[in-house]
């Protein structure tokens, strides 16, 4: 086999990361949480936490490197949409 | 243990999956693909197709069901881009 099982991984976890880092950096920067859901952004925090632990428990590095990055950053940005739509006003 | 590393894999196949799923139906029905980046959109793509075959490597039920719905939906949406982009104003 020309590709090994571990590169399709590693290249998949170095695609869809990089795919989210503009957007993340944008909202991280601008701090604009205005066109996101709060709801779906919660699924998706929690659904990447869980594809993390699962990427510990099969100690896949692939899957614990890409879901451990966008974990950091879609936890900032969660915290950032809490803080806009609950704190800002208070 | 009392959750199963399974369950978590499916768990967190079901949250991200579902996280996507309202702003995919949105873009298919709408078909108003305006204020996605091709660029960005064409990395995440190809990154969940790289994920399902990874996927089927492993034999990881999980890791396959999700990325095989989310790269249906990230393709139909990334054709109306396309579209949107390159054919339509010809």
């Amino acid at each position: 086999m020309l590709i090994s099982p571990e590169l399709i991984g590693y290249l998949a976890a170095t695609l869809t990361t990089t795919s989210f880092l503009p957007q993340a950096i944008m909202t991280i920067k601008t701090r604009d949480t205005e066109s996101l859901s709060l709801g779906m952004y919660s699924l998706f925090a929690l659904g990447v936490l869980l594809w993390l632990i699962y990427g510990i428990y099969l100690s896949n590095k692939a899957i614990i490197i890409a879901n451990a990055i966008t974990f950091v950053l879609a936890a900032v940005i969660l915290g950032f949409k809490i803080y806009n739509s609950f704190l800002k006003k208070g």
